[in-house]
């Protein structure tokens, strides 16, 4: 009998590789530029990992957009975050009104920003006791996400905000890596001692209260996940389908990308880890998914800014490709013959 | 008798300190903007010594500038680089047609770009048999790069053009630093092996034939440096003397830097690392002089390219200071009580 993920299966199983002509056309221009080769080191792969994903030399960055995905958690009533369940409607007026960070951000670099409510006032079931969605009701919202790529955008940054969702991450990690699960539990927006226990006590429940429901990772989603992260695994899944290369947020949106990588290890190829968050355990769990951060400056604010931050780069990065003369054109000498 | 780097000590002797009324205003403010408090990590600690360094809250960011000084250098005749020193006016011609990495970068953050040429056409001596400048050129090219920093410039990057001046590079940091000559040789724009050993081997020559003359910085500078180390010293000091916070590029540029370090430890307070290059021990240099780079791309072009792309972070850091709403602004709730 044919179940609610059957869907999303097939979508990753039908998953496009990379276009290898457009890649080895950037490092074909890349070799005629004014440049020692391979001196922009990373912003020179950055370059043809998109050309890569986007199916075109060379890439484009005309119409990047930063997706925010906003839900709440029944799991906050443990006293799991330093912040109030209103911050997350107040927090949607803040980016409505263009007062957050990532406001500023896309503002800088051009991108464009769009927010989702994530039926933001019915909080998903709390993972220490139950699921946080059925099955039909996660699948709903991954493909809810998976609607949010518009069509014409040529970078996807993934972003959320979610009072609790640094709970639920932890929770997902320690199903889908195994190990203690206070080894996941970092500070979130900044617990006290007393309010990290309670994460913990949290995230040790949920383990054991869904113990042997666990081995598939949509399951694991819908269990111990929550609207922004299904919804961010389905928009992920969505970029790959549409040939748009994904910049990952931080610690949240990764656990979405984790999901995504437990199901099939190729599926997060078209993703770059926008930043390492100082969030706990960011940077293992990166380094657990084969992902490389473009930056790491101690950011743990979600809401897509580390991801925001990186496509600034990546517009450089292919500004530097597209707008540099070559060799011949400018009369620079290669080099020496001996 | 008064000596030709009097003046230079003596405006060494003249720095100004730090402006912390102006960074506790910064912080004042960051604690009041939506984001749990911290939450953006290195971006607020960047605002802030901006602040320190310009003598204002909030800083600005309106009239960033990145300046390229470019010289050549009489060591290269000893075969330690992969190109030809016709490159360094190809590249002033390119530089000057925009067809350069740094063009790209400055036009895609909207950073302010100047080009110096220093006498490309008149080599310094080969520092392996002789000094590089006299003491009176080197302080007469120190002025010059004093006078490159524009008026009204709120921050200003420091990079470099010169076929040859890692080798002048490394000679720097074997006397500033000492240990093995070869330690700090690094394989540049890309030498063979053989010409990695021309490059130790220039090296240690110049270390030998200097030695006993190397116990001051700015004489070691003279001999073991070129026009634009000389130029971006000055331009380094100029900026702090200007209240002018200063983005260092990479491993040719921070031993400029180092030069002034080690006449005195505060000399680069004003100063941020751009980011950390590939080239052979830039991070061992950056941590000895207490610089914690805020990029690390594996850059290793020079001509301002990672202090450029520091900059555009930069923007984006000062866009979320300046341009974000507070708590009381937003209606957003604070941290809870319990």
């Amino acid at each position: 009998m044919p179940g609610p993920f059957d869907d999303i299966r097939n979508l990753i199983a039908a998953m496009p590789g990379p276009d290898a002509e457009a890649a080895a056309a950037v490092a074909a221009r890349d070799a005629s530029l004014t440049k020692p080769a391979g001196s922009l080191g990373r912003l020179e792969e950055i370059v043809a990992w998109l050309a890569a994903w986007q199916g075109k030399a060379p890439p484009s960055f005309d119409r990047p957009l930063v997706c925010v995905f906003a839900g709440s958690h029944g799991v906050t009533r443990r006293g799991v975050s330093a912040f109030p369940d209103a911050v997350n409607r107040q927090m949607l007026d803040n980016f409505a009104a263009g007062g957050a960070a990532i406001n500023q951000i896309c503002a800088a670099y051009g991108l464009g920003f769009k927010v989702f409510d994530l039926a933001l006032d019915v909080p998903t079931g709390d993972i220490a006791e139950g699921p946080a969605l059925d099955e039909r009701a996660c699948v709903a919202t991954m493909a809810f996400g998976m609607e949010a790529v518009a069509a014409g955008t040529d970078c996807l940054g993934v972003g959320e905000m979610g009072i609790g969702n640094t709970t639920v991450a932890a929770a997902l990690y320690a199903a889908l890596f195994g190990g203690e699960p206070a080894h996941w539990v970092g500070r979130g927006t900044g617990v006290d001692a007393a309010g990290l226990g309670r994460k913990v006590a949290a995230v040790e429940a949920a383990l054991s209260h869904h113990a042997g429901h666990l081995g598939d990772p949509l399951e694991t989603l819908a269990r111990l996940g929550g609207r922004e992260v299904a919804a961010m695994a389905g928009a992920i899944l969505a970029a790959r389908l549409q040939q748009v290369p994904v910049v990952l947020d931080g610690y949240v949106s990764t656990a979405a990308a984790a999901v995504l990588h437990a199901l099939d290890p190729s599926a997060l190829d078209h993703c770059v880890a926008g930043h390492v968050s100082a969030e706990g355990v960011h940077a293992e769990v990166l380094e657990r998914l084969g992902l490389r951060p473009l930056l790491g400056l101690g950011l743990r604010l979600g809401e897509g800014s580390g991801a925001g931050l990186a496509m600034g780069l990546i517009k450089g990065a292919l500004a530097c490709h597209t707008g540099m003369a070559t060799f011949a054109q400018a009369g620079v000498s290669g080099r020496s013959a001996g």
